[in-house]
Parts: structure tokens; sequence; C-alpha cells
């Protein structure tokens, strides 16, 4: 099978890319557990890392992942760039392609902004998150850890809690989700869901204590505590009163469900410190596994070969 | 031919020695075209970017050259350094050195400032971009794309447009393109010109549409719109009407001309959008050949040897 | 024997340990003047370097020893970090450690912090700097640096100048020299004398000029500017007057002594130019044995095997 040329968004991927995805990042997994924890898949090719959003994990997680594979990295955010110069994102684009970059790692407040460089590149375009539209391999690796715990995500119930409407993590999740036949369902106050967000095929919710006993994951989005002042949502205390996964709330869940979170908690806010390190919580395995996920998406769109 | 320990500057390089990066950077433009496109030539250097002005591009530019070498690089850009805790350059540099640096790349905004490094350190320095200066790699790569278009530099001619005062570019490229033996001439408002500039050997007009179509190449330097505000020219719209290289304007050039810019461009300002785009444009070439002379520039200074 | 998992202060070190530390950057020092300066030890590694606090030459320092030991370096500091997100230290670190991260290096303004994440990562820890608690790695090329001047540090004598209160490298150096045999002593106003240090076994003088003299190592501290306000000194001027390294004052020092100095230096406060670059100054030789002495504790701590 051959991938399309970028990874925009899950949206558009077939259950069968999805899985190709899956299983290639399960085999480099086996690599990461190695005492040398490299191959050469990629070597001589160069990938950027064009940040215009920060976000460490992220940043560093492409950057190991690139580097496992043998792969050059150059790292850019938006900080020492010249954008600042009044550069359009094309523009830099391009110039950085004439250096001959074989890839392009993307982060941009802009809704579209990795779907129009791919669209203009020749190299790939790997989407690390676009304003509210997609982020897809933080969806990519959230169900290859439900697959890891469960065997499957087909049948699958998921809980998402929290601003669905400007959460690209919601919205890949919701799309993967669904492709791969799980049930889905959100939570969240009126004011943190978008309208028609059933048309996705999700359960909306507004009270988490009548729900949560009800699924095998339970995923809770980090709060932007910024979207407080726009008076979305009273206030953070109140946020964690019906919202927060708290011990409490979370000792009502079924016996083998997880909890995720896409990273960087808000611990007291969204969730509480004690259920964030608990036995429920799967955010380290998250994060662990992003790495070996995104070796298998470099891997399969810079078209590395199988040693 | 042993080269000169720094490059510093294109003013008091022969033609020879011009020649000499020219030629090494065409062949690595070979090298670049290759599925694996490293060298091992500079494998245990290591390369400092020391850059105390932002610029993505020529930092990116310097740093996959050293990678394509198999140079170690480490790059520093002020955002980030202890300068902000009062160290002189020099302070910094022989630090720098004392870790085994083997060659620096600077950038700085005094004049001077890569001559004076130079002269104080056993590790080569290259300069990329001191002031208004000079800006060698730059005009390498700019006499390097002109060569390939038609062949050779000597006998072109060149029309150099914008702010000449407070460009090293235009120095650096009058001094490669004069030294070459190439017809130069610059473009401007009187307020950008410097004075006594014809003592370097170029003609001096003040309007573009008297003269465009007598070049093969046209350059646009771009235009720092800081310089509005201290009234060196009237206003953006008027300087795009005068000076600007629009569809209509470049209509008129030869034939086989060409259209470069040293990026990163205004566009609407110094350059229209299809200008840039368009057929006339090497401006994407430049950036791929920057590549390829720095890889040279490099070598050469760093005393690789050809396997 | 078998090092300790973390390298958070030269308190708890024996003298045993510390020279471990010193013969192998000993060793290293060979390699760093070979033609290709890097040994395969570490190849497959991955070293962080998480920098709260800016510090170039020692963050440069550790990146290049990491280089030269193959292993691969990510770097991090604040500026760009999630940590402005509301992350705690613990929740960053642990995250970088589901990466796979071999190691960490930290800087940070808490003393503590490199203790606190030692405890809580499997990943060693080296500590870069802990607010005013301890910089082992500065005391140990320290050590390395006066060894190899002296023969020996057993029985050398040590003054220390400067803001001793505030000083982790004080601390530090004082711990090492004092568990090697060396006669220690501090020389500052007494606003800058931490009370109860006798207790560390130091002596303590405020009159440099009465007994500069007596002393084969001579180190001046980095006076930060900022404490000045706060009222701890009354004026840079009246700094340098008595306690400055001024030509005159060297001068007066014993025949084969040396001046040291960890940087980044305030030439003209508590050093004159012509004494940081005169011929007792080994502030060069400290920074070229830094990254030797960094090889050697990223090589012990990471498990690295002799070849």
């Amino acid at each position: 099978m051959n991938p399309k040329k970028d990874l925009i968004g899950i949206e558009k991927l077939t259950a069968e890319e999805i899985y190709q995805y899956l299983d290639l990042a399960d085999n480099f997994l086996e690599v990461l557990a190695r005492p040398i924890p490299i191959v050469p898949s990629l070597r001589g090719k160069t990938i950027l890392t064009l940040f215009f959003e920060t976000s460490t994990r992220t940043q560093i997680s492409f950057s190991i992942a690139a580097k496992r594979l043998s792969a050059d990295v150059v790292n850019f955010s938006q900080a020492t760039s010249s954008v600042k110069k009044g550069e359009t994102l094309l523009d830099t684009a391009r110039n950085i392609e004439a250096m001959k970059v074989d890839g392009v790692v993307i982060r941009h407040s802009a809704p579209g902004a990795a779907a129009f460089l791919g669209q203009h590149l020749e190299a790939f375009v790997i989407n690390a998150g676009d304003g509210a539209h997609e982020h897809p391999t933080q969806a990519l690796l959230d169900l290859m850890t439900m697959r890891q715990h469960f065997g499957s995500v087909k049948n699958l119930s998921a809980l998402i809690i929290g601003d669905i409407t400007h959460s690209r993590v919601a919205r890949s999740n919701i799309f993967g989700l669904r492709t791969l036949g799980a049930r889905v369902a959100i939570c969240a106050p009126h004011t943190l869901i978008p309208v028609e967000i059933e048309k996705l095929g999700v359960e909306v919710f507004h009270n988490l204590d009548e729900i949560i006993h009800d699924f095998d994951v339970v995923m809770a989005l980090r709060i932007q505590l910024e979207r407080q002042q726009a008076g979305l949502f009273p206030s953070v205390r109140e946020y964690r009163t019906l919202y927060g996964l708290t011990r409490e709330r979370v000792g009502r869940m079924k016996p083998k469900s997880v909890i995720m979170h896409p990273g960087p908690t808000n611990r007291g806010v969204e969730i509480d410190p004690d259920v964030a390190d608990g036995e429920k919580s799967v955010i380290l395995e998250q994060v662990k596994n992003g790495v070996a996920l995104r070796m298998a998406v470099l891997f399969i769109h810079a078209g590395g070969k199988i040693e």
C-alpha cells in the first residue's frame, strides 16, 4: 500500500492505513528496547521540524524519532526565525525545501497550515498540530496505546472530557476511534462543545458523574487556562468539581479501564496529581509510544525500506 | 593553492580564489543530488555557528552544509547566549575555541566583527554577514548561480537595485562581479547610495525604467522597512512604484536575463509575488546553491581532503 | 568501583571517586588531541541537557562532550520549553524519560533540583548547577586543572575570592579541595560570606592584600552585578579596589601560582583584562579541560565501556 505523501489528519485515513502506522510502531517499540536503539533506515535524509507554536515534548519526540532512524534533524522554532521579518509560511518552506529537506514536521496555529504546505512542497509534510484542526500523530499514539491495553480498538468505548471545541487532539481521536469501530462519547460544559458534533458519530454528555463508569478509556484534555478569561467556563475550581479526574471519581471507573491525557497536564485542574500518577494512568506509556509511532510515520512517509 | 585561514570578504579575493570556491561548489551540487547526499570529509570536525543576528535560512544553510560533510555542528544564537551577561565577543569566542572548535561561522551587526575574530582565533572564521560590510558566501552563491545560467560571469552585466548603503550583499557582489570581469550597475534613490560608490567600478542610476532592459542579471535587495522611518525613502508604495520588480517592468528585461534576490523577500515591495515565483526568478536556485557553496567554503577552510 | 547513579555534588564524594573522574578525564584529553577526537563509547545513548538557567558555555561544553562520545544530544532550554505552560519539573522530566533518555544534565535555580530529579528518574542525572548549592563538574575540572599544574592537589593552598554566599562554584570547590587534602581559604567582604563557613574547614579573610602572596591557586568568582543593587557591596569600583585581581596585586603572588576563574569574567571588576589574559591565568585551560572532564562524567554515569 502506498501511503499518501503527507499526513495531515486522521479524518481521511482508512482503517487499513491507520493499522499500517500502528503495526510498524509496535515493531519500532522493539527497536527502542535494544541496547543500541538505532536503525539506519533514513540515513542521509534530512527532516525539518518547523514549530510556530511552542511544544517541547512534541518537538523532542519527533527529533528523537528521526535520530533513531539515523536521519539528520534541523529544528526550527518561531523564536529564532526570520518569520519575524515578515516572511510568509510558504516562503520559509520553499526556501528550506530548496536546501534539500526531505520532510517537514509542522506545528502552526492556523488550521489548514499543514495541508497548505503539503500542496506546495515536494517534501512530505507531517502535521504536528494545526490550530483546532488535527493532531494526527497524537491520535495515532493514543490508538496504539489503547490497542496495547485492550488488544483491539474495535468495540472499545472511549470518553473524551474537556474543551472539545478548541481541541485538535479530540478531533483526531474522534476520527480515528470511529474509523476503527469504537464507541466515542464526549463530556463537557455546553460552552466547550462545538455545534453539530454529533455528526461525527459521537455521543454528547454534560454530567460526568452519570457516565464515567461506562467507558474503557477516559481521556482528559488539557484545559487552556486562557480560555477561562473568555468566559467559557466559570472557574478552575468549578471545572475541577464538575469535570476533573479526582481519585473519588476515578474510583467509579470500570475495573480494567485506563486514563489518558495528551499532556502537559494541569495537575489539580482537569486531573489530580494522584490520578495522573496512579495505576489507571497510561500517560507515560503514551509518551513512550509517541517516539515509536513517530518513527513509523517518518519511516513510511520518507519511503524507508525495511532491512 | 592554499586558502587563507578565514573567509571575511570578497574584496581581497582573486579571481582564481573565487573560482576555487565555485568549482568545488559545483562538485558538491552533484553530491547533493545523490540518494545519500553525505560525504565523510569533515568527520570529527566541529563547526560552531555563532549568530548575533537572527537569520534562519543562513544558519540552517550552514548547518545543513556542515552535516552533509559529516562535521558536528553546534548552533548558538544570541537569544540563549550568556552574551546577555555582558561577555565580550572575544571572550565568548576564546572560550568556545578552548572547547576544540575547528571553525566558527559568525554573523554580527558590527562591521569588522568577523575579521576581529579571525585575527584572535586559531579556528578558521567564516563571515556570515558583519553589519553593512560583507556577506561573502551570499555573493559566492550568487556568482555560482550566474555562472550556471550564463556559462561565465565575465562580461555579464548585472544591476543591483535597492538600499546599497546598508547592504553587505551589494558590497560583496560588487567586489565579486568586478573581480570576475562583469559590468556592474546600481539603481536606487539618492538617499540609499553611498558616496564615492563609483570608485568600486560601478555605474549609478536612479531611474530603473530607463535601464532595466539592458542587464543580464537584475538583483533586488531586501528593503529593511525599518529604514523608512528614518526618512530614507518616502513610502513603501512609492518605492514599489519606482523600484519594485513588477510584472510590467520585468516584461521589458532582456530575453535570457534572470532575477535574483538574497531573501527573504518583501513581496509587494521590492518584488511582486508573481515575479518572485515567475520564470525569470532564480531565487530558489540561489538557496539550493547556497548549501553546496557553503559546503565548499567549509571544506576548503577546514582543510578537507578529496577522497 | 561502581559510581553512584547521579552526580549531584562534590560534598559526598570520596577522594577515590574524585580521582576516578580526574584520571579518566586526563585520558579523554588525549582523545581530544587526536585528528578525529571521537570515541564510540556512548553510541546509541541519548543525553538530554535541561537548562532552566541560561549558560551557553556549560551547555555547549556538555553537548560537545556527549558528541565526542558518540551519544545523541537533545538540548532543551527554558526559552522554548512548555515549562512556561505551567508544567512541573518532575512532569517534564518524566515525560522526557519516557522517550528513552539515558541521562539528564540539569541546571536549575533551585537548590536540590538535581537531587530531586535523580530520586525520581531511572536515568542518571548530572547536576550542572542548582542554585547556590553545587556545580560539581566545575569543581572537578578545576581540580583537574590544578593537578595538571602542580602534579597533585594534596597540600596545595587555594584562595577563593568573591561572593561565597551565592556561589555553587565556591561550595563545590571547597568540598573537593578539602577532600583531596588542600588548604582552602576564602576572602570577601563580610556581607558575602555565609555564617559558619569555617565548619567546612576553610580559613576566612577580608583583606586580600595581606594574604594573596601565600597561595598556589587564586580563584576569582564572578560577581553577579545584580547583587550590588541588593546592597551587598558598595560599588563595582570599590569591589575592584579591594578584591579585584589587578596586575599590581597579581604581581605579589607566589612565583608558580596560577589564577582561575569559572567564567564568564567581568573584566575590570573581579579580574582585570590583562590578568585574565596574562601568563598566570589558566582560565582557558579550565574551559578546555571542561570538555574532557564532562566526557569522563558522562562516560562513567552512562556505564560506558573502555574499548
